[in-house]
C-alpha cells in the first residue's frame, strides 16, 4: 500500500478484517505499506499490520513479492504510481478520483488495460448493504422506469473560516475541491443505479476565499501554524443538474459548508413504480416505497438491511446490530480479490473512475463557463 | 370570493374559522361567492357558509357590500378578474401563481397600485409557525452569513399514467406545471427567506406526454371520461440552479413523479452560524442547528412549534397539540386584514407575485434555451 | 356546552367547523353556554360563536331549545350536571375522566341509560384518523392475535417547581393527576384497539410535593398569584403493568416530568402478525409493519394518513396536506350526532367512561397497596 | 477463549481489532480458543486468528501462556469455568448474564476477590459512545435529578412460532429468557445510568409455550430437525416497574415478540433539566434535551457520535463516519486491559454481574409470585 492517511488507514483496516468475517478464495497478506515520512510509515506499518515498509513508493512496485498495490496518496501522485504499477503487471486499488484529469486518467486506464492487470477505484458507498439492495430492486425492475435521481453530500469540517489551507483545498495537489472529493461519490452512485450521465450544467462556488495556511498534511485535520493566508484554490460547493441517457433527470449538491451536516451522503430515486431513499449518516437504514402497495398502506418502508437476507450482512452479526463505514471497503477488497481468482474484472473499476472523471470534468467546464455540458 | 374548488374550499374555511382563533381588527363577513355552474355554487355556497351566489363573477365585483375580492379561479382568469376588481377599489387576495406571464402580473401589479387597494398573494407556507420561526431567526442573524439554499417540492398524485389530462396539465389553462403549481410556493419561500434570485439554469421534463381526456374539472383530481388521449402541455417536473443578490446559491427541484411524497415541500437553509430543515408535511417542527451550540452536543434540534411563544401558536392549543394545512390560511387572511386596518401593504403582495412570475419565467426560458437567464 | 376553557374552545370549534367539513345529517345549532363568571361566558360566547349564554348551568339544562348538553368543566362537577341533563331528556357529551370515582360514574351511567338518552364521553383520541385505520388493521386480522400494546403519554408542562398549584393539581377538583388525565386516554386507546384489561399493577409518584398557590384557573396553566405553598394532592407520574382478557400484555406510562415531550402519546402494538406504532405530536402519521412482506423487505411503514381512502381524511385536503388536534373532536361530535340520527348508542360513551373509571381506580389502589388488582 | 458461538465471534474480532485502532499499553495475543467439538473450533481458530485450540477448557486454564479467560459458553457453565479461572489466576471476561442464579454469581464474586484477579463482564452496551456520552452529561449534572428512566428491548426473532427450540428457550441451559438475555442489558444500562434498584414489580409471559425440537446450536438461529415439539420453559416477554433508590422511577420491558423490531434497545431518561433517548439501531445518535435552551429553540438535539471529541470516536473515522455493535466490544476489551495494566478493577465487573442477577432474581420471583420485591 503506497499512503497511510485516512484512506490508508481505512484500506489497511479492511485487509486485516476482511478475512475474519468472509471466507474469500484469496487471504490478503500485508506486505508493505509505503511514505516519505519514515518514522511515520513505520508507526502506520507497526499500527496497522504491514509486515514491512517503504520510503519509496518505486520500491513496492518493484518487490517480487507484492501483487496487488493500493494507492491511497494524494490525487495529484495517482496516475505515475498507477502507470507503473500496471506496468509492472501489479493488480491495482486506488482511491478516487481516478486522476486530476481526463487526459491522466485515460493514459491511467490504457496502462491497466494493455498490461492485462486487475484495477479497482474506491468508490466504497457501493458497498453499502443498503445501496446493493437499491441496486437489486433497479435491476429486478421493482422501481419501473427511473425519472428522478437527486443526491446530496452534505458535509460541514470547513464552515469554520479558521480551518486550515489542507492540501484538499488546493487545486494543485487535489485537483478538484468539494467536487472531486465528494461529488465523484454521488456521480458514481448515480452511475451505478441509474446509469449514464449525458449532459450536466452545473455552478460552483468558492465561499471561503483566504485560509491560513498549513503545512502540507493528510487526513482531513490540520492545523494553522502561522498567520499567513493562502487562497483556497478549489470549490467550497458545487450543484448541477444532469440529464441520464435512459431520460432520468438528476440533480446533484455537494458541500462542505452545510453546518450540522457531517457526513450527509444521500439519494433519492423515484421510479414509475417506486421509490427508495438512503442516508450515509443511517446507512443500514433504507427506506423504500412501492406505488402498488395496497392503498391506504403505502408508504416508505423503513428496512434495516441486517438481515442474514441482506447483501454481505450474513457475514456478521444477527439482524439489528449494525455494522458502520469501515465495512464498506472489506466489501470492496472482498469483490475486488473475488474477481482476481475468478478472472474477471470487477467494478467500479479505472473504466468507472475514467467516466466519472469526465463528468467531473464537465462539471467543472459547465460551471466556468455557464453552458450545458455534454459528458 | 370567485371561485370553489381546492382553494375556495380552503379560503373558505380561513375567513370562518379566523374569528374564532384570532382578535384580529376586521372581522370577515362572508358576504358572497361566484362560479359559472348555478347548482355548484349553490351548493358552495350553503357548505362553506357564503350568505349569497352569483353566476358571474362581474357582480360580485359590482357589488357594493363587498371590500374584498379572493380570486381562486384557474390561473388564465386571475388578471381579468383582479384587474377589474383593482379598477372598482376592492381589496385583493388571489391565489398564485400571479398571472401567466410577466406581462399579465405587470398590469396587475400597476392597477392594484394605481387604484391603491391592498393587495395579497397565496403564498400561504410563509405563514407555518415554524417558516415564521425561521424567518425571525434568520433576521436576527442566528444562521449568519446564508451559504445554501436548498428546496424540494416532491408530490405524487400524478405517477399513474392514467391519471386524466386535468386543466392543471394545461398551459393554456394553467400558465405552467408543477414549476407554476408548486415551484412557485419554493421560490417564494427562498425569497422570503433568503433574498431575491440574480440567475437561474433550469431543466424542465414533461415524462408522460399523453394523458386520457377529462372534462375540465377542479381541484386536484378529476375523472378521464372517454379513451381519447391529449397532449401534456405542461412540465412534469422542474429542477433550477440559482444565484442569489446575497451569494447564496440554491438548488430547486418540483415534481408530480416522486412516488411516495405526497406533498413534501421541504427547505434546508446552511448558514455561517447555522442551519435549518422544514418540511410540510411535518409542518409542525422545524429542525435547527447552530454551530456555536457547545463541542459534543451540536447537533439538529427538533422544535414541536406549538408553543405560546412561537409565531400564531398561541391562539390555538397547548403545546404539542399541532395545527395543520388550513390553518396557514388563516394566518395569511390575518396578516391581510391587519394590513387593511392598519394602512399598511402586508407581504407576500402582488410585487412579490410579479417577482416571483419574472423567476418562473426566466426557469421557463432558461429551460427552453438551455442557458443561465438573468430574472 | 357548560364550561369555556381549553376543553370548551375546543368542543366549540368543532361544532362550528363541522358542518364545513362533513355532511352530517344533523347540524349542530349553538344554543347556549354557561360558566359562572358572567364576563368571560360573555367573552368566550362571543368568541367562540354561541347565541347566547347563562350563569347558572342548570338554566342550560331547563331550556327547551336544548337538545344536547356539553359537559367540559372540572372533574369533580361532571356528575352532578350529567345527571340532570340525562334526567332533563338531554343528549350528553361529557368530558373525560368520566367522574371522580367508579360510584360517581356508575350513577352517571344509570342515569342515562334509564333516561334513554345518547352519552359520549371524549376520548378524542380514538378519532384520529390514523387511529381508525389501526382498528381496521386490527379486526381486520392484519395484526393476528395481539401479544403487546405500549402506551406512553408524556408531557413536561410542570417540569419547573414554580409551576403553580392549578386545578389539575389538586385531587379533590380533578379526581386525578396524570393518571386521570393522561393516562385516562391511553387506557382508553388501549380498550379501543386490544380490549379489556384484567388486571394491573401499578406505581404513582409526586416528584414535586409544593407548589405556589394559584387562584383556581382553567386551562392547562395559570400563574402564582403569591409566595405562598400548597400541597399537590394528585400523581406527577404513573406507571402499570398490565394483562388484557385476551392475553395481550400491557405497559402503560403517563407523566408531566419528561423534558422535551410536550404532549407525546404514542402506542405501539405487537400481534403475530405485524406491529403498529403512532404518536400523537405527528398524528398524521402511522408506522405499520407486516411480519409476512417480503423477505429483504421488511420494515415499518411510514403512512401519512391523509388520503382520500384513509378515515375521515376525504372530507379535507388533498393527499400529504396535515389536519391537527382540533379536528379530533370534529371528528367525534360527528360520530356522536350520526348516532342520534340514526339511533344507536355512539362509542366511547358513558359506559366506556365506567369502565375506564374502574381501570383508573384499579391502578390507584394497586399504587397504594402495592399489589395486583383485578379490574 | 472458551466458546466460540455469536459472542465468541464478537470478542474474537474486538481483541484481533482493538490494536489497529487504539494504543492500549497491553495488546492482547490470542493464544487459544476452546470447544468441545474439535473440527468446529479448529474452524473458529483459524477464522478469528487464534494461535491454538483445544476441546477442553480446563486445558486453557491450565496453560502457563494464557493470562485473560473470556467465557463465552452458554449461560449455565459461566460459573464452574469462572471459578477455575479465578483459582488459576487468570484475569477473566465473561459474558452476561454472570449466572444462572444469585448464589452462583455470589460464588463466582467471591472467587475473583479471593484470587486477586480482574474480572468484567460484557455488558457492551455501556460502550456505546452515545451511551459514555449520556454518563458524562449525568455525572456533570446537566440533567439535574433523574425522575424517570424508560427501557424497551425490543426484539422479533421468535415471532414466528415455528422458530426451534434452541438453547436460549431452555431455562436449564440459558437460566432465563428475555429477561435475562436482554433485559439484562437495559438493567445494567439503568444501573451504570441511573442507579441501583431499589424494587420492582413484574410480568413475565411465555406467548408461544411449544416449539419443534431442534438439536443444540449456538447463535441466535438453529433449524429445526423433526416434527417433535418440545416446550419452552423461559419467558417471551417480561415487563416491570422499578423504584431506584435515588427516587427516581424506572419502567422496563423486554420482548422477542416485537415485529419489526430486530434489535430495538433503547433507553429514555428524562431529569430536572433534561432528557436523553437512545436507540442501539441508531446506536450512533443521541437525543439530547435542555430545558433551559432558549425559549423556542428547545428541542431534542440529534447528536451524531462521532467527532473527535466524543466517546472513543476519535479513535476511528472522521464526523459522520458511523461504527457499529461490533466495536462495543473492542471499547469494553480496552477498558479491561487498562484496568489490568494500571492495577485498578473496571466496570462493568461481577459485582455488577452479581447485582444484576439480583435484580433478575427480583423480578422472576415478583412474576412468579405477583408482588414488589426488594433488590
Amino acid at each position: 500500500m503506497i499512503g497511510y492517511q485516512f484512506m490508508g488507514k481505512a484500506h489497511s483496516h479492511a485487509y486485516r478484517d476482511l478475512p475474519f468475517f468472509f471466507n474469500s478464495k484469496m487471504k490478503p497478506v500485508m506486505k508493505a505499506i509505503a511514505g516519505r515520512n519514515e518514522q511515520a510509515v513505520i508507526e502506520a506499518a507497526e499500527k496497522y499490520g504491514w509486515e514491512s515498509y517503504e520510503t519509496d513508493w518505486r520500491k513496492i512496485i518493484e518487490r517480487k513479492d507484492i501483487d496487488v498495490i493500493d494507492i491511497v496518496t494524494p490525487n495529484h501522485t495517482h496516475s505515475e504510481i498507477a502507470i507503473a504499477a500496471a506496468e509492472a503487471g501489479k493488480h491495482i486499488i486506488t482511491e478516487k478520483p481516478l486522476a486530476l484529469t481526463v487526459e491522466e486518467a485515460e493514459r491511467m486506464y490504457e496502462a491497466v488495460q494493455k498490461n492485462n492487470v486487475h484495477h479497482m477505484i474506491c468508490h466504497n458507498y457501493r458497498f453499502v448493504p443498503a445501496v446493493q439492495l437499491t441496486k437489486k430492486l433497479i435491476e429486478e425492475g421493482r422501481l419501473g422506469k427511473i425519472y428522478h435521481f437527486r443526491a446530496n453530500y452534505l458535509q460541514d469540517f470547513i464552515l469554520d473560516p479558521e480551518f486550515p489551507l489542507v492540501w484538499r483545498l488546493k487545486k494543485e495537489v487535489s485537483g478538484s475541491g468539494t467536487l472531486g472529493d465528494i461529488g465523484a461519490h454521488s456521480i458514481d452512485l448515480a452511475r451505478f443505479l441509474v446509469g449514464e450521465i449525458k449532459e450536466v450544467v452545473s455552478m460552483m462556488e468558492t465561499f471561503i476565499k483566504e485560509r491560513p495556511i498549513a503545512e502540507l498534511s493528510g487526513g482531513l485535520g490540520g492545523k494553522a501554524n502561522n498567520s499567513l493566508k493562502g487562497t483556497v484554490t478549489v470549490d467550497d460547493a458545487v450543484a448541477f443538474l444532469a440529464r441520464f441517457e435512459n431520460g432520468a433527470i438528476g440533480t446533484f449538491e455537494a458541500t462542505r459548508f452545510a453546518g450540522g451536516n457531517r457526513n450527509k451522503n444521500t439519494f433519492e430515486i423515484n421510479g414509475e413504480k417506486g421509490s427508495i431513499k438512503w442516508d450515509m449518516e443511517n446507512m443500514n437504514n433504507l427506506e423504500v416505497y412501492f406505488a402498488d402497495d395496497e392503498p391506504g398502506l403505502q408508504g416508505f418502508r423503513l428496512i434495516n438491511c441486517t438481515e442474514e437476507i441482506h447483501p454481505y450482512t450474513s457475514a456478521y452479526w444477527p439482524a439489528g446490530h449494525i455494522i458502520g463505514y469501515e465495512h464498506t471497503f472489506i466489501h470492496l477488497i472482498y469483490e475486488f480479490l473475488n474477481g482476481i481468482v475468478d478472472n474477471y474484472q470487477t467494478e467500479p473499476n479505472f473504466k468507472d473512475g475514467l467516466i466519472n472523471q469526465k463528468v467531473l470534468d464537465a462539471v467543472e467546464e459547465s460551471a466556468n463557463n455557464k453552458i450545458w455540458i455534454e459528458v
